[in-house]
């Protein structure tokens, strides 16, 4: 009987665990949560503070009793201090301070990401927040109800600080957000990021690009947001969305080998360099099927089908995770944006000979009631016609997310 | 300088002209259509009925201007009467009765399909109405206007039909569909026909199946309609919707072979058998990917393609039409129903080792507002574990229409 140790219970972490179950039903599968929300749903955050989604338990994909009941076990507000990999066993902490040892056979280490906090002074002001956990959404919920702020200041304008900006803009703020680069959503193209900027202006969102904040400070009862450009900017609250970072501290204590962006190196398999110790999820670097290479490419998707590989892998399976392709549609107001495989800028880096043809259409036929224009981008190879990257912008009604996975299935399957 | 003839103005007529004049800009193209609407959307009829669509105008994808300035040379009520093939010209009747000859060095045949009339006593009765050409349905929006008729007989629980109910209901009639098959939708296997009756029902539609209606009368001011198991309904209008058949009576005249259901036969670079004569539209048989033998599968979309390849041939080039996987989507109230590739007993009958599964999902996240559940129909062949057909069925607005487009390019491709 295999004892499966998994580290984190989001995306990546129950998928292992699932995997695992369900292919050998004799493994002894126990999975170690540091908080008390396995399973939620981070991608869902932005909904529940727009008030959209109203109930945040609603925000778990699984209960905890749906978990248990597939023979996991679970272990909430633990903890993992320490990887003995000679040994084959683990240092846990629980939220009563008590330390305990745990054997394994396998692991799988899915500790996700954490918010990159940029140097900033104040950053760690009443007010101001980043947004990963539950428990930062949580937090800055009660700030909300409790302070009823009446404007904001989004640093970070990739699409988390977009969906904050349009949940914050439901919730009545007056919003206003600031990017580094020349435009937002720096996932597309800059004439599509000029799209979504122009469709958050006229939502009422301010958009601030090619500024970098510099400095948080507490003015009275606001907060001041400085930065270059000579920007300066009055808000009641800050959040933080420049983007996470691989959670790798206590796999590298471990001696487990990390890369680009101090991601887990991994193979195919979701192994990493140490026998018996499998990674996936958001912690990990991930294969681009189109660059065959890695990548650091953290997307809820993508930890998915990793940790369904590793969780198959652990329990003694032969699965290899085919490749991800960066495939990603984001909603901001009335608009739904998205991508998949290269940029023209990074095929043209990569060494293709790319070229970039941008098309116009009506999302269905004109005549019936509710077309919406819509833009196509494609990204071809001028020596070999394939197909290397989509964008698509338009109306979030017009079935965006899901012409993209056509184009996707249809160009990158060779 | 090729003068290429096309009979036939709607959607493999007009896209055979767009692509031979693109492909050969000093070729002379003549298209020849019957009635005064070229490239008109019959697929739109039903959404001008329903009101839904405001001006029948609307319908027209392009307009007359549009056409004739890509060079197409475009003759509205003339009908051609005769095909010479050995003498390469074709002998024409306008509206003023006037008879001339037109010499052709290629022809195309894009005569499309008309509606079956089936053997019932009193179809010609005033109040009854096939429903197919603009002409049809321009009376049937007088006889709306006119007469106000409160209550309908659909005569056949095809897409057509269904449309129908879903439109006279939208303009206020009491609405029964009758279909002789034991349940509406053929096109997709038997329980997500049932789901579309409940749907039909759900909205105030009576609907009879296992009823083959045998006669209307006209009773009063009412229209009588009788048919088998004793079945017998009152109506103020009864729309024939039971299907079509292809429109070739001028072609086998000419010499062109035709087979199934009477349809030209055509190699897929969409030759017939006689030289310099093409044919494309629904009134051809149709290449199908999976069975790799002909079929009758009269489409708008499958006339599309097969008319480019038809234009460029027709022009010199070389191009074969891929073939079609009858790939669908039709809206019944605040459902979408979509199919692609095989049904069950289709795949049965092809000798394949079908197995079919269907699971219930929801179309998206939960905890999002608006989610609705949605079922997927696989049908797959248990020896190579190919997929061999899909149907969906759920919400209108829950993309299913571009759901089935990657299945379908997910799967057939091979």
């Amino acid at each position: 009987m295999t004892h499966l140790v998994i580290i984190g219970g989001s995306d990546a972490g129950i998928s292992a665990a699932l995997q695992a179950r369900e292919l050998d039903a004799t493994a002894q599968v126990t999975m170690i949560v540091a908080d008390a929300f396995p399973n939620y749903s981070i991608c869902g955050l932005p909904f529940y503070l727009s008030g959209e989604v109203p109930d945040w338990h609603m925000l778990a994909h699984r209960s905890e009793q749906e978990i248990t009941r597939e023979g996991i076990q679970l272990l909430l507000n633990h903890t993992v201090i320490h990887i003995d990999a000679a040994r084959h066993d683990i240092t846990v902490i629980n939220n009563q301070q008590q330390i305990s040892q745990m054997p394994y056979d396998r692991l799988i280490v899915a500790t996700g990401a954490i918010p990159v906090l940029p140097p900033i002074a104040g950053i760690d002001l009443p007010g101001v927040f980043p947004l990963h956990t539950m428990a930062n959404s949580l937090a800055v919920e009660h700030y909300l109800e409790s302070m009823s702020p009446r404007s904001a200041v989004i640093i970070g304008g990739g699409y988390i600080g977009l969906e904050m900006a349009d949940a914050l803009t439901l919730r009545g703020l007056a919003v206003t957000v600031v990017e580094h680069n020349p435009t937002v959503l720096k996932t597309v193209d800059a004439d599509f990021g000029q799209m979504v900027a122009t469709e958050l202006e006229k939502h009422g969102v301010r958009v601030i690009s090619s500024v970098r904040i510099e400095e948080i400070t507490q003015v009275e009862t606001h907060l001041e947001v400085r930065g270059t450009q000579k920007f300066s900017a009055q808000a009641d609250m800050v959040l933080i969305a420049v983007g996470v970072r691989p959670a790798t501290e206590l796999a590298k204590h471990a001696g487990i080998l990390t890369e680009l962006h101090d991601s887990i190196r991994v193979t195919q398999r979701m192994e990493t360099n140490i026998s018996d110790i499998y990674a996936a999820g958001d912690c990990v670097e991930t294969w681009h099927r189109l660059l065959q290479a890695p990548t650091y490419l953290p997307l809820g998707t993508t930890s998915h089908k990793q940790g369904r590989v590793a969780g198959e892998n652990a329990v003694g399976g032969d699965r290899e995770f085919a490749g991800s392709l960066g495939t990603q549609v984001v909603k901001v107001f009335d608009l739904a944006i998205a991508r998949t495989g290269l940029r023209e800028d990074e095929a043209k880096q990569a060494g293709f000979a790319s070229m970039t043809v941008v098309s116009e259409f009506w999302d269905h036929k004109v005549y019936y009631p509710g077309a919406h224009r819509m833009y196509i981008s494609l990204t071809g190879d001028q020596e070999t016609g394939r197909l290397l990257g989509a964008q698509m912008i338009g109306h979030w009604q017009g079935e965006i997310a899901k012409r993209v996975d056509i184009l996707r299935r249809h160009s990158f399957i060779t």
